[in-house]
């Protein structure tokens, strides 16, 4: 895989709504080319939403062949149970890309902020209208549940131009407790 | 799938040790096909043992074709970072199953206990005590990671047995939260 000539898929996976979003890089110019919805709120079932979620998952790498995976993962929230579910969601996403050999990173929300709009505490609309600019998309309402998925993609992007084009992946997590080791379990 | 022969894998996944069970069912004789521990504390990256059990999930798969999947998953955990660590290895393991259309059913620790020895706050020792007995198995301190995965097979053909053979899939969650409204998210 040249550095030069890649797909990134950003995702932003929840038990409600996923987003995701694709971008392509081909000598260091960045197009996005695909943004999306995957609404999981019309499945009343918990294991059905995870079985949705690989599918969509599956037609998404099927039909974009993306080289690698950014994901925006919390590492907090507000109670055990809410944790597992989203764990469940972001486990069976992750799971999509390891059957397809594709590897994944995972970013916070917080360094995704920092990375496009240079400040980890702005909110959805500040990320939106930022990638409306560097990328050049529509300001669509419909979207503004993807737009955290895409702007992972593009942070995967910038962290792997800054890194010289090497690809630090399955990090996430490590790197996350190193940078916050009072948080560590 | 006819019910009189089937071959049921049962998973405890967890994100240092996961645990699975095999048993094959032929006209009402159970029959342990196969048990073992997926040993994770050596890899010291998240990402990576989401890897193995994905990987280790295809392989156990491929090799024993089972027909369902039955999970222990307990709901609860000491903090949310744990959880969302957990419920990632689910994902995994769970979208495994569902790569290859395997429907997987949830049980809670404590129906797995129940339904294997009668009593919901039996010892690990206990099930497997129980496990020697009914299965037949060798009792193997190696093994005892891997016993409770082996319940969580028997207690879905136990639940399944009851239910005149009609299997209930996708429904561990729900059914946990209308037996528990008050733990509701």
């Amino acid at each position: 895989m040249a550095v030069s000539d890649r797909i990134i898929l950003g995702i932003d996976p929840g038990t409600i709504v996923m987003g995701y979003g694709l971008i392509h890089i081909k000598n260091n110019v960045v197009k996005p080319i695909g943004i999306g919805v995957i609404k999981l709120d019309k499945l009343d079932d918990h294991g059905l939403r995870l079985k949705m979620i690989f599918e969509r998952m599956i037609a998404i790498i099927d039909e974009y062949k993306p080289d690698e995976l950014a994901i925006e993962a919390p590492f907090f929230g507000k109670n055990v149970q809410s944790m597992l579910k989203l764990g469940r969601a972001q486990g069976v996403a992750i799971a999509a890309a390891l059957s397809k050999n594709i590897p994944f990173t995972e970013y916070s929300p917080r360094k995704i902020k920092m990375s496009i709009t240079g400040s980890g505490n702005s909110s959805k609309e500040q990320v939106a209208a930022m990638l409306v600019q560097i990328l050049g998309i529509e300001k669509e309402q419909k979207f503004l549940d993807a737009t955290d998925a895409l702007g992972a993609a593009l942070c995967h992007y910038y962290q792997n131009k800054k890194a010289g084009g090497a690809t630090k992946t399955f990090t996430g997590w490590k790197a996350f407790l190193a940078e916050n080791p009072k948080r560590k379990v």
